[in-house]
């Protein structure tokens, strides 16, 4: 990014954020226009900043999934690290939906498999992400024996997955989240 | 169906078990030739019965859900309720894969959301047939409380569709589903 002005990176900052809202509200369509209006930006700083809606999406894209990722970076330390993993999978879970459908959003013209590409770079980074939160929990007996974080990521994008098309598809997530942590048929 | 001669309803019966072996070994692309082979019948008897390829994966389609219903009232009458509906939770999720692909090719051209329609009805059908097996285990306590066959079909699909791109989508979405049924995290 070039030498900004204070105000400029503010703008940035602000348009950011109210874009990674209003895409959490409205997904990939949600409109430019509501965006400049609700940040107090006009459309010449919106163009500026973000050129074209594939930019803006990105920006978003890469905010929420690098956002997950810090969040399990400032969660390493906590002391009980069942709680502290399960917050996690709380945040990737209330995430996944939209992290996919902007994945697919940037590659809809692109590639013969939508989403592809950008699905894979986050699945990278919060199982980098994640690891060290997983590993802790394995350590203090929180998790069943051989589960990775890997497990756990497929089993969150599946929910993800099975839910997209449910009326209320974040509470349903959660809920299916809770099932799968707790077990469904714990044993005899 | 017509009436048709006991040769003929042979022959049909064994295509169709055939066809079922092809497809779920190699997808709808199945080889239409290798299934006349193995069935050891003429290309003109495959085309009698199965005009079509759609008409012959139709035609597995219905016998792999059908299947699995029949499997979940044959499984109600067992003592041990909990044994039941693992067995039939373990048998829908090996099949997952399989019918959601042929779901997805009977309607490749047809829809907009390719698949939606089969998959609506698949869903339809195994709700009924295993919602007294999960009522049961449920009054045995064998289930957490309030999870209903929905969560439990909701949850296979999403580990069908969270997996289909490992090279072994079924032994790793059985070994899912274990997770899933024992509990990542069981609680303190």
């Amino acid at each position: 990014m070039p030498v900004q002005r204070a105000d400029a990176r503010r703008n940035y900052a602000r348009l950011l954020a109210v874009a990674v809202e209003e895409v959490a509200a409205h997904g990939a369509d949600a409109s430019l226009e509501q965006i400049a209006r609700i940040a107090d930006v006009g459309s010449a700083t919106v163009r500026r900043h973000f050129p074209t809606r594939h930019a803006l999406l990105e920006a978003v894209f890469r905010e929420r999934v690098g956002g997950l990722c810090d969040h399990a970076r400032d969660l390493t330390g906590r002391p009980d690290s069942r709680a502290a993993l399960l917050e996690w999978l709380g945040a990737v879970t209330a995430s996944a939906a939209t992290i996919r459908g902007l994945a697919t959003a940037l590659t809809r013209d692109l590639t013969a498999d939508p989403g592809a590409v950008h699905e894979h770079c986050a699945t990278a980074q919060l199982t980098e992400a994640g690891d060290p939160l997983v590993r802790r929990a394995a350590a203090d007996g929180a998790l069943a024996p051989g589960v990775t974080v890997t497990d756990v990521l497929t089993l969150i994008t599946g929910i993800a997955l099975a839910t997209e098309h449910h009326p209320h598809p974040a509470a349903e997530a959660t809920r299916l989240l809770g099932l799968t942590l707790a077990g469904i048929s714990p044993g005899p």
